[in-house]
């Protein structure tokens, strides 16, 4: 089983565990979805920040954050990864990469 | 091979393709690492915003462009993608996720 | 009067203007409080970025646009600038600028 | 003088104050413009999630935040807030709020 699905696995297990647990994902899941978003977009700045002034180290740092985050975020909506990696694989299959470059950016 | 690395793997030849190339990725890195941080930047907005606002489904899809354009920017970077994972695993793996929250926020 | 209130000023017209009203506020009024938020925060992204690799000039543009997008976001959520401001003289006035370093960052 | 501008003169004089003062402007200033601008991100992303998630007081009090991190921004590039205001005055008077909706989006 690969990183990613490992992690989602232990966030789930973390999201569900209530009030008694304190780990930092039950902290985040007790404190709401809009602080887990806030967490998220906070992190996705820094990542930000870090690709344009910081190292290749801090921005690998940044992205875990962010991949973090962003698995938590999945995780308290009940979207799991599979689905946002299906659609992935579908816009690569059946129009390419592509397919961004025609959409309103 | 899994659908991330299977993706990192295309946005690389992409990333190196030169001025030729018409796809998404080789436009993007005409443009230059700011543009990309950009992209990356904005995509996580509209996860932050369909977290709040959205339906799962426009979650799994902002998601899956944070996801792609997070690939770009690593990619165009020089950071490999197994890094940010090692990075993962080595925080689960040493202090647990707790790590994160001994941190400040 | 000074930009900032006179634009406040006219932004209110035209969020209350209606459908047939064809000016890009009372498009964005049309389409939601998600998706002005959404454009406050990409054109946040946008100064952020300007910042560290763009001009002088750029950055008065993308602060601009900032600007533009807040007063909108406060206008379509009723509060009212002098709300804003009252709120950053208070800071200034009791506790001073240092206030913010006392609180968690 | 208004709000924003006796703040701007405010952040200016503390911006130029050097290693020895102890104000959080001056903290900022010494970690540099990456971390300023990274602050001024995330209060973006506090904002936008207050917008969505939050009473009017909280988004009154994170775009207050918003504000006062732009204009530390705006002070450490050397771009002074006449120049943002100006530009906000220009679109208004020559091509109208619409301007924003011909451009790409």
């Amino acid at each position: 089983m690969n990183t990613l699905s490992r992690l989602e696995a232990t966030i789930a297990e973390r999201l569900a565990a209530g009030e008694a647990s304190t780990s930092y994902v039950a902290q985040l899941h007790a404190r709401g979805l809009p602080v887990i978003a806030r967490k998220f977009g906070e992190e996705a700045v820094e990542a930000t920040v870090a690709a344009l002034a910081g190292s290749r180290e801090e921005l690998a740092g940044e992205a875990a954050d962010v991949l973090f985050h962003l698995l938590v975020l999945l995780g308290e909506k009940g979207v799991p990864l599979a689905d946002v990696l299906s659609e992935l694989d579908r816009r690569e299959g059946t129009s390419g990469l592509e397919e961004k470059a025609s959409r309103s950016n």
